[in-house]
Formats: C-alpha cells, structure tokens, sequence
C-alpha cells in the first residue's frame, strides 16, 4: 500500500447531462431562476450523476471517530472520554447523526479509529485501530506516516464501500474531542491564517479558553511551518486520525464519482486539505451549511464554498449536512417532477 | 357574517411545555447551543403544540389563487393568463408545490378565488369564487367590502378544515399574476417605505420594469393613503384576494392553534397585514425563507422574522416554505429521539 492512489484522477463531468438539465430547468412551470439555488443544485448534480434527472434516494454517512493528543493541553470544553463514549452513543442510536440518519433512510456506518478510553467492539462499528489517540502536535507530528497512512485508507475504504452499495451521495462525520484545534491548526498552516482569527468556541469554550487554545495553535503552527513542505505533510503533522480519514474520504469519492455533502468546520478543514492535495475533487464537493465555529466563514472562502444553510449549527457528526439532505431532495423531486410549460398549456413570459 | 372575528384572541401558548423542551435540549448529548436554530425551533414547537415533543407530521398546504386588476398597468413579465392556467397545473400536479407536497405527503389544497381565464371546475381545487379578478386600485380600491370579506373567510375556512383535520403546520401559498406588485403597495402603506425601495422583479422584469412597478406603486399608494385609515382597510384598497385569504388564514391558525410557516414576499406581506389586524398572530408565524424579491428583506425586519433558508427563491406557490418543512421535522425528530446524557452514559463539560 502507498499513498499513490490520492493522486489518480477525479471522475469526469458529464457536461452533457448538465446541460440538459439546464435546459430543462428552463422549460419547467416557474419563472427561470425562481427556484435559486434548488435550479443550480439539480443542474450540478446532473452533471455529477451523469443523467438527466439525478436522485438522492441512496445516502451513506460515514462518521470517524478518534482522539487527539492535543487534547492534553486543555483545549476542550469536554473530557477525552467523550470521544469513546459518542461512539457507543453512535452505536445505540442515540445521537443526533444517528436520529437524522434514520429520519432519512440513510446508512449509517461509524468508523472507530481510536480512542482512550475504548468501548471495545460494538454493532454497526467498523473499528479500523490506529492508535488510542494522535500524537500531541504541540510538540511532535500527530501522526506517524504509517498512521496517516491508515488513516487515509479507512476513509477510502468507507467511500469504496458506498460505490459497491450505489450510493448517490457520501457524507463524512467526524468526532474527536479536540479536533476543532487540530483542524484549526492544519487550516491555518494551508491558508495562512491567524490562529487567533480561526480558533473558535468549538464544544463552548469561553473568550479566555479561545484565547489558550489560539496560543497552543499559534505556538504548534510555528512548530510545525517550516517542515509542512506540502498538503499531505501538514495533515500529518496538525490534522488527526478522523481528520486525515475524512480527507482520504472526499478524495476516494470524487475518483469514484460519488457526490459530497461536506458537514461544518472539520470537515470542511478536511475537504481544504483533501483540495490542497488533489485540486480535482473541488468539483465533486457541494457544501451543507455555515457553522458557527468561528473559523468556518474563512475556510469556505478558500474552498470558493457557497453552503446552503446558515442554521447557527456546530455539533459535527455530519450533523448539518444530514440536516441538508432534504434540499438536494426537493431539487431533484422539482427537476424530475414539475411539468414543463409545453406540457402543462401554461403560457411563458410575454 | 362579519370581520369581528378577526379580533377574537389567539390561542394561548403553553409556557410549560416550552420550559420542559428548553429542559430537555439542555441534556441531549451535544454541547449545548450546538444546534442552533433548530433547538429553538423545537422549544417554539413545543409551547405551540403544548407537547414537549412537537411533531410536524400533519402538514396542510392552501394554495389561494387570483388574478389582479393592476396587471393592466403592464407591472409582470408574464400574461395574466397565467393565474388560471396555473390553477389547472396545480390540480395537474405539475407545479412545483404540486410536487413538494407529494414529497411531504403534505395535503394539498387550492382555492381558486377568482381568475379572468377561467379554467372551469377541477378535482382537487375549492371554487370559492369571488370575481375575475380585483379592481385596479391605481384608480379604485382592490375590493369592495363584501369581496374583502369573502377573501377572509375563504383563508378562515381553509385553516377550519386543517383544525378538523389536526393538522399540526399550515402553510399558505398564492398565486396571482401582478401580486407582487400588490404586495408592495400593501407593505409601502403599512409600514411606510418607499415604493422604489421594496419593488422588484416579481417573475423577471428588468430594471425599468421594475422603475415602472415602483412609479404604478407610489401613484396607487398616494391615492389611497389618505383613506387607508387602518389596516383592513388597507388590505381591501391595495391587497387581493389570495392576499386577503393568506392573512385571514394566519390570523384564524394563531386563534386555532395551529402553528404557521410563512413562504416569501407575497406570503410575508399577508403576514404583515394579520399582524397589523392582530398583533397577536405573530407568535404563531414561523418565517421559511428569505426570497431573492426585493422587498422581503424589509418586510421580514418589519415583522422581526428571522427566516430559516436563504436559498434566492421567488416562486410564491408556498414553495419556499415547503423546501423548509423537513428542518422542522428535523428538528423534532433530534428533540424526541436523541439520548441524554444520563441515557447514553456520556460525560457532560467540565
């Protein structure tokens, strides 16, 4: 095994098939462009699915989960321990990714990484062990190459997977307690930020806890610059198992020519670096929602992301962008199913 | 008959119920806050249900169609004879609402108040004829008294059948050639903006389409002002009868109890003008969306509403708020089905 397969090519458009859909957009009963950014959604995704009415029906979301060293210096509003328990929760139906998973008829598959304290094998888990947790980057790189390694492999495993089942649609969650620091950091290695401009809240930190974590960012950036020569070496260094996982996810998916719903700020921070390393997989990213997570409006900025919910959410898990799902729905139930002017004897525009 | 219904108190909200869902928020297994708008969206829920576990499963949708006497003055860019084909498109399943209420499994119903072509008796549509079309009230005022009230009545029947039904969400849609140029004289008048600041392209005029709007609004709104003396009175001189029918049904829902979601700019002004009648309506409007029309931005401040989707969309029919119906079942559905922290065995913050 190598990393070579995260430089093979994304999957082709299908320009054809867009442009139909543009064209039939056209001729449906509505004023054109009335419909926003529901028009451009099932126009896109035409081109994604190569037909001319594309579907969502067939939805597989896959959560990561993993600690982080990081975690050590005091970053999160939440104990480590979290992090194993979600993944029982996960497990048992109980959190908010597995309620929405059921509410829209979506798999749910939970990818157990790595984490301190360890639930052991449980239903519906992969568990694919890295290690208990990343290295603290602070003052090493998060991972080992061998870990980043695996890493990535899980999420392409996860995304091979949905190519086997025919999924229409791949969304990637994530848990970790830390993780917003560790993405935090690898956003600001890949973009140039400020930490002080990015670190956000992430599970409730106050103002002065924002402020320690921005300076144990500032101080792992500065670590860490001068090493990070390209995009996979600064996700080694500053990203985390879950985090590398996503990244290796939305990669494997636009080779695969799956779709991706992209969740809040990590996996965003994901989605920037699997772009960073793989320029062509932009295309096949659409994006769920704006996070309140500070940082998130500048990462979406320099992925050119337009997201289509602003709901104040923060809670990962893939949780906003299930909570999108029933967008791309009703933009394709609205392209395949309204009658066109000709068909309906309604008169166009004068 | 008569309007003092209109006056009679709207049902009371259930402050218990809404403490016990802001209660339960407060220990469901996220950090809290994390879902944003839609933990508000459950806690509002829950005091208008009197439920602490709100559902919106039972949606009714009312489409109320009419054709308007200004669409003589040139103010659309499509044919007037629209109104009634789209009255048939409707009962057809062609249009878009057709098709957003099949997915919802939403009923649908149309109320067809009067349209110059008239396409006749159809299944699935309520004739509730009132006349072709409204005066033109660049000259006269929009209805006569008799008309206004049956306008009312027509929305007030609609919501009796959904309490009938116990529906648990209503949703009010329109559809009249020239309506958005009603809409703005109405909203100029209420709240006393500009004509060239609130009108705009409705279903696609161009910019001196839509100076010539804005000049047919100031004319109508400077001669009607003067004896626009409340607002029923200045809903019967500038409104229409979707219009009319649209604020009679959100005022009867706030005295039923029945919660509304408000589509766009037209939908939004008729929500103005049941505010301005009853001020205590508004806390049983829930906003689905700001419309890419010019106006609605100012409408929605007027009425403190803070929309759920920001999607550019402007094609009335309810549509937008129908898009937005599954945040709300989305909402519910992580309200009643996500475990706590003493269920799921997960730590709470440090």
């Amino acid at each position: 095994m190598s990393l070579d397969w995260l430089h093979d090519p994304a999957h082709a458009i299908d320009e054809t098939a867009r442009a139909a859909a543009l064209v039939r957009q056209g001729r449906l009963t509505k004023p054109p462009g009335s419909l926003g950014e529901l028009e451009a959604l099932a126009v896109t995704l035409a081109g994604l699915q190569q037909r001319d009415c594309p579907r969502v029906d067939a939805v597989q979301i896959s959560i990561f989960a993993a600690d982080h060293g990081i975690a050590a210096e005091n970053v999160s509003a939440f104990p480590q321990a979290v992090t194993g328990e979600m993944v029982r929760n996960f497990a048992n139906g109980g959190a908010a990714i597995s309620v929405l998973a059921s509410e829209l008829g979506a798999t749910l598959e939970v990818v157990h990484l790595g984490t301190v304290n360890d639930p052991g094998p449980l239903p519906g888990v992969r568990r694919d062990w890295i290690a208990p947790q990343s290295h603290n980057f602070l003052h090493a790189p998060a991972m080992e190459p061998a870990q980043l390694q695996r890493a990535l492999d899980a999420g392409r495993s996860s995304v091979a997977a949905a190519a086997g089942a025919g999924v229409q649609l791949f969304i990637g969650g994530e848990m970790g307690i830390a993780n917003t620091t560790a993405a935090t950091a690898l956003a600001c290695c890949l973009i140039d930020a400020s930490p002080h401009a990015l670190a956000g809240a992430g599970t409730g930190l106050d103002a002065a806890g924002i402020r320690h974590k921005a300076d144990i960012v500032s101080q792992a950036v500065a670590f860490h610059r001068a090493f990070a020569i390209d995009p996979v070496e600064s996700l080694r260094r500053l990203g985390g198992f879950e985090i590398a996982a996503l990244a290796g996810a939305y990669i494997a998916a636009a080779q695969a020519g799956i779709t991706v719903l992209v969740d809040g700020f990590i996996s965003s921070v994901a989605a920037l670096s699997a772009v960073h390393i793989h320029p062509g997989c932009r295309d096949w990213l659409l994006f769920a929602h704006r996070s309140a997570e500070r940082g998130h409006a500048r990462v979406l900025d320099a992925l050119d992301a337009a997201p289509l919910l602003d709901l104040r959410l923060r809670l990962g898990e893939g949780s906003g962008a299930a909570v999108a799902v029933p967008l791309l729905r009703a933009a394709c139930a609205l392209h395949a199913g309204m009658a066109t002017f000709d068909e309906a004897g309604v008169s166009n525009r004068q």
